[in-house]
């Protein structure tokens, strides 16, 4: 791999997500070595993904090059690769580009999409898990409704015009109402030989309401939004299969549909080589000091990570602040292990959660307010925008949002690389 | 294609490029169906593509989406499609999707890189005619510098960081440029274990001048500025072959590269079906109307048209300005063809023409006026910002080209879908 061996400790992480990016950057002014691996040259900000999806936004809103992220940070070694397997027995990470020895490891190598099994769905469907998935579904929805102009058989046109969401999770919720305002304003204009009033936006969900996991309160006032704008909402439904053309229920309605997107479910993106007792729940288990369960120097961080506490039984939620924090955390704790030093558990402060749903409206629950509606959705604009890493990507995307709330636009609905489903 | 049959005359048009949305605009108020077929869904800008690939633009500030150019011309039907061969016997245009009939058809479908006959090199270089093409670029440059990296052979990583550009038209000198900016302000801060200076942009030009086309003046000019940014630049030079490690030169001098950039030559992107006589010197040969040689309801446009004219024996430059003109005069020309009038001959006026070599410096050659350095370089931001199509598109790439400018950055390094060579 080409990196200089040092005297100090070398620390391998793995994954340039939330997790990874803030451990790597508070370990900057430590006495380590810190290598860096990616499958991508860039930092995705997911939560904005499904902007890409829906012609909102460009890649280079919400990617950030790591290398740039790290331009001034002498002790970080960066290489675009693939983590493959861990030889715990040597200390060393196989990668798609070569072997590199650790003395600590942390893997935060975040989520996959969970398809339970469903092999026919998982190839049919789309997902949205990172920047070029989020293309293909902008272009494969583009290209729907290019499909759709071209036949007259009015079942086949309903087919191309009709999407079934599955998982009313946040990136479910967000991105039918994303869909719903593409409908209202953008796709009328784009298609007026079509009649828009036959798209159709389903969004299906197992459990009895949409966010689960946020309040009582903000999952009845998001049904309420969706529904005005016009989304069908399936709850209390499991999806059984889908073979291309219909989605089938467990007893109950089917749906014909050229686009079945799937958001109902992540695993742990687990990499090879630990020992079984390690993995739980599609997770990698790791005590309060996020070290894996077996070892004593490989760590995990973020979704990949299952810390099981007296409060979060089942593990932390898979998301973003969990990630930031055990990161901070664990180079805390590198401090500590490196001076000789007891670490110390980890505690997750829960500052809450959100989700917008088209303009003007979104919900939000923190720690001890909840609220819904325009401020709740200005409080969304807001946190999203200071979030993004880098102040390019701040400007341009607040151009955007500016752009598209009063020109009733979404500008970049460019089909670049055509999709082809497999 | 399910577009519906009306009483009135309907013109076809090939290719939303400047010629197609030139002349498909011009008949928005005249009495006849226009049907426009693109093989994207969105007008490229090509002019600045070359600033695609070098990470300074993303796609959505040059590319526009047709369908939004139109969206209040009623008149007009845009269909996603390729075309194949034209019947000329039935007047029908066959396309991907399927036959389309016309009373009138235009051929504005632009022009295709022109190898000469050079498979090899054909199969292993890169170009950059399209967006999927400048992204391919963009990602194949940043893709040699991770290579690079993990190699500790120096004659290797000589190859991954030699960069050879071929043909020095405007295209090939402002990529140079912005590949000496990226080598001077960007690369060496992004991959410090790198030794930047090892870093070689070389231009071969086959004539014994750069930017041929231009005044004296502005090639001696391009060239001075070339040397001082570092770009060696090899005139009275021509490629024989490229296999994909070294590219051979006639009698001389041979470069060992990863990457070879092909800009040397283009020829008319030829639509099958017309007669063999219709065909000149790999263009469409037409009369002074851009009537089709041999065809009476047949026309060419732009750079797919071959126009003999005494002040041009050979045809018109294959550029944009003669491209809007000859939509716009042939739009006009079927206003009086449709009122049963005569054609009056096409006549072009020549403006001018500049081109940029990094930043501060630029040559423009005007009708009377002829200058370079920072007010051409004004002059020459000014023009490109102004003819991008859509207010949103400007916007964006005025901010990209200040914070650049500013910043001494590049925002958009990142590799989004990695380019595989055959």
């Amino acid at each position: 791999m080409n990196i200089p061996n040092v005297e100090i400790p070398r620390i391998v992480v793995i994954g340039g997500g939330f997790g990874g990016i803030t451990i790597a950057q508070s370990l900057r002014q430590k006495n380590a070595q810190v290598v860096l691996i990616d499958k991508n040259n860039y930092h995705t900000f997911q939560p904005l993904l499904y902007q890409v999806a829906t012609a909102g936004l460009e890649p280079d809103s919400i990617a950030y090059p790591l290398r740039k992220l790290f331009e001034n940070q002498p002790n970080l070694f960066f290489r675009l690769a693939e983590a493959q397997r861990i030889d715990t027995e040597n200390n060393i990470l196989e990668t798609s580009i070569g072997p590199i020895d650790f003395d600590y490891l942390v893997i935060a190598s975040g989520s996959d999409t969970n398809f339970f099994g469903m092999k026919e769905l998982e190839k049919l469907s789309m997902t949205m898990k990172s920047v070029s998935e989020a293309l293909d579904l902008r272009s494969y929805i583009l290209q729907n409704f290019e499909s759709a102009l071209l036949t007259s058989d009015l079942e086949e046109q309903n087919s191309y015009m009709n999407f079934v969401l599955v998982g009313a999770g946040p990136t479910g919720v967000e991105l039918a109402g994303a869909l719903a305002e593409l409908k209202r304003h953008v796709l009328p204009k784009d298609y007026p030989d079509l009649d828009l009033r036959r798209m159709k936006i389903n969004l299906v969900e197992a459990a009895d309401k949409v966010l689960p996991p946020m309040s009582k309160q903000a999952s009845e006032k998001a049904l309420e939004y969706l529904q005005n704008l016009g989304v069908n909402v399936w709850l209390n439904t499991t999806v059984e299969n889908y073979d291309g053309e219909t989605v089938t229920i467990k007893d109950g309605k089917n749906f014909k549909t050229k686009t079945l997107i799937w958001s109902a479910g992540v695993k742990g993106a687990i990499i090879n080589g630990l020992k079984e007792r390690a993995i739980e729940h599609g997770r990698i288990a790791v005590d309060e000091f996020n070290k894996v369960k077996g070892y004593h120097n490989i760590f995990a961080i973020g979704d990949v990570a299952l810390m099981k506490t007296v409060q979060y039984p089942k593990g932390h939620p898979m998301v973003a602040p969990v990630a930031n924090q055990q990161g901070a955390h664990l180079s805390n704790n590198f401090t500590k292990e490196l001076k000789g030093q007891p670490m110390e558990p980890f505690k997750y402060f829960d500052k809450g959660s959100m989700a917008t749903i088209g303009r003007n409206r979104a919900v939000v629950d923190l720690h001890k307010f909840r609220f819904q509606g325009t401020f709740a959705w200005l409080v969304w604009m807001f946190v999203h925008l200071i979030s993004l890493v880098g102040f390019r990507n701040k400007i341009v995307t607040f151009f955007n949002w500016v752009y598209n709330y009063f020109i009733f636009e979404k500008g970049v609905r460019l089909i670049i690389r055509p999709y082809k489903r497999k």
